[in-house]
């Protein structure tokens, strides 16, 4: 089975629409401001993206644009002024930051209770304890997708591979709070496929084109590929598709799979910040 | 070989020690506040071990107490006292609290910078992000004790037993910063024997005496027992220690392991949160 990442967004879309205009009624229009410092194109496409989708489920947003070469107090200052702006509900700052300037520094600047990418501090400590409010969107939207294919995270198998800040060391410990045995692996692990092929449900996010072949796979896994990369004229992603789609019980496709869903994501938690600042 | 927890802490204690002189001789004197809700036997205990661990060092110390129907409000005033005193560098919220009252909701009240249990949830985020400062005690601890013994943790095989939130989640998150690659079971775990079989370094922290046999444990691991249970009149671990001496590499005792490396790290954390704020 494919795992139509479209599908599953349009989805979350419809929903968060209806919330939307549920706030309208009470003379609220909730609102993104994106930040973006420098010119990174792929930045700049990810930021059209996310303002596309907020056009389309009723969420007002904004670009705030600062220079390659803007120091951590302008950056920092423009996130506070963005802060105090009760119109502001959502702010996400686009990663990477060009070199020089600290995303933890930053990161700590933006209100917890605005940050709908759920990188601050404060919110990845409540969700490490089990206290999940806004959370990384990508291990966010993992998740849903599994509570709507029914498959069931409690006593699971679950193996990732990956543990990045952004979407491997979050996802871990959503898996934990739902109880799954989580696996953890990453370039220093040495047998990657004895652990690979442990897992029913197995998330990648290695940015590896190809890494997972069809023999490191369970057969009957759930599979999530986080991968994005270009090779030549094709955009892949950390899985072998053709051949793991085979043996997988259901398995993203990238593109159209894990990507959609993150966005829907944020567009979720972008009118649930909303509802829990007018609450 | 045995993992001597008492002389792996005397050492602490002694750096620690040195430290506090250090302070004093700038004419400050490092300084923990505990607070105690109710009168839970086992709490007065650890409340004592940790009053007399600081008396050896060197750190003032005292106990903040309150009545066992205190209210939410009445603890969080009596920590926002102790966030004020610039006598006091580090606060200590003694678990469980009593039923009726929140920990996270109390947790949240202590200075961050105050956190020497490093439970608040800026500090689990900072944590989770690579970026630690304060952190949970019992996982430093073990992360100390490998370091000391020599035992890498890049690209070894972890397992962790117990899904905590003050030992296997903090713990977990310490070792995949550190590059390990890292398994994480509990009581959903559907078999568990294949999952310690797999590990290196293994940590217990299930409360379950005995729980970990010689034939789950693979020859030639490094075996950190986080369990105390009474049973009948002696304190256990969870693992069956006797047995599994002969086959691990090293392994803590119970008592005489993790619990006074935890003490250990507790003072170090404090006299660490007392050089910080002077900075």
């Amino acid at each position: 089975m494919l795992i139509d990442g479209k599908a599953l967004a349009a989805e979350v879309e419809a929903k968060t629409k209806a919330r939307v205009e549920k706030l309208a009624a009470r003379g609220i229009v909730p609102g993104l401001a994106t930040v973006l410092v420098g010119a990174n194109p792929a930045s700049q496409m990810y930021i059209r993206l996310k303002h596309s989708a907020c056009t389309r489920v009723g969420i007002r947003s904004e670009n705030v644009m600062l220079p390659e070469d803007a120091t951590c107090e302008q950056l920092i200052g423009r996130i506070r002024e963005l802060n105090l702006r009760s119109d502001i509900h959502g702010i996400l700052m686009q990663l990477p930051l060009p070199k020089g300037l600290s995303p933890q520094k930053a990161m700590m600047a933006i209100a917890p209770e605005k940050d709908v990418d759920g990188f601050h501090p404060v919110n990845m400590g409540a969700l490490l304890l089990g206290a999940e409010r806004l959370v990384p969107c990508t291990p966010r939207g993992i998740i849903y997708a599994l509570e709507r294919l029914g498959k069931g995270l409690e006593g699971a198998e679950a193996v990732i591979v990956g543990h990045s800040n952004v979407v491997g060391k979050p996802l871990a410990a959503m898996m934990l709070n739902r109880n799954a045995t989580v696996q953890v692996c990453h370039v220093f692990t040495k047998d990657l496929a004895k652990h690979t092929r442990d897992a029913e449900i197995l998330a990648v996010a290695a940015g590896v084109p190809a890494l997972i072949k069809k023999e490191m796979v369970r057969p009957g896994a759930y599979v999530f590929d986080v991968g994005i990369s270009r090779v030549g004229d094709k955009t892949v992603g950390d899985v072998d598709f053709d051949a793991v789609k085979d043996i997988a019980a259901a398995i993203t496709p990238v593109p159209g799979g894990v990507g959609p869903l993150t966005v829907a994501m944020l567009l979720e938690q972008t009118v649930q910040a909303a509802e829990s600042q007018i609450a």
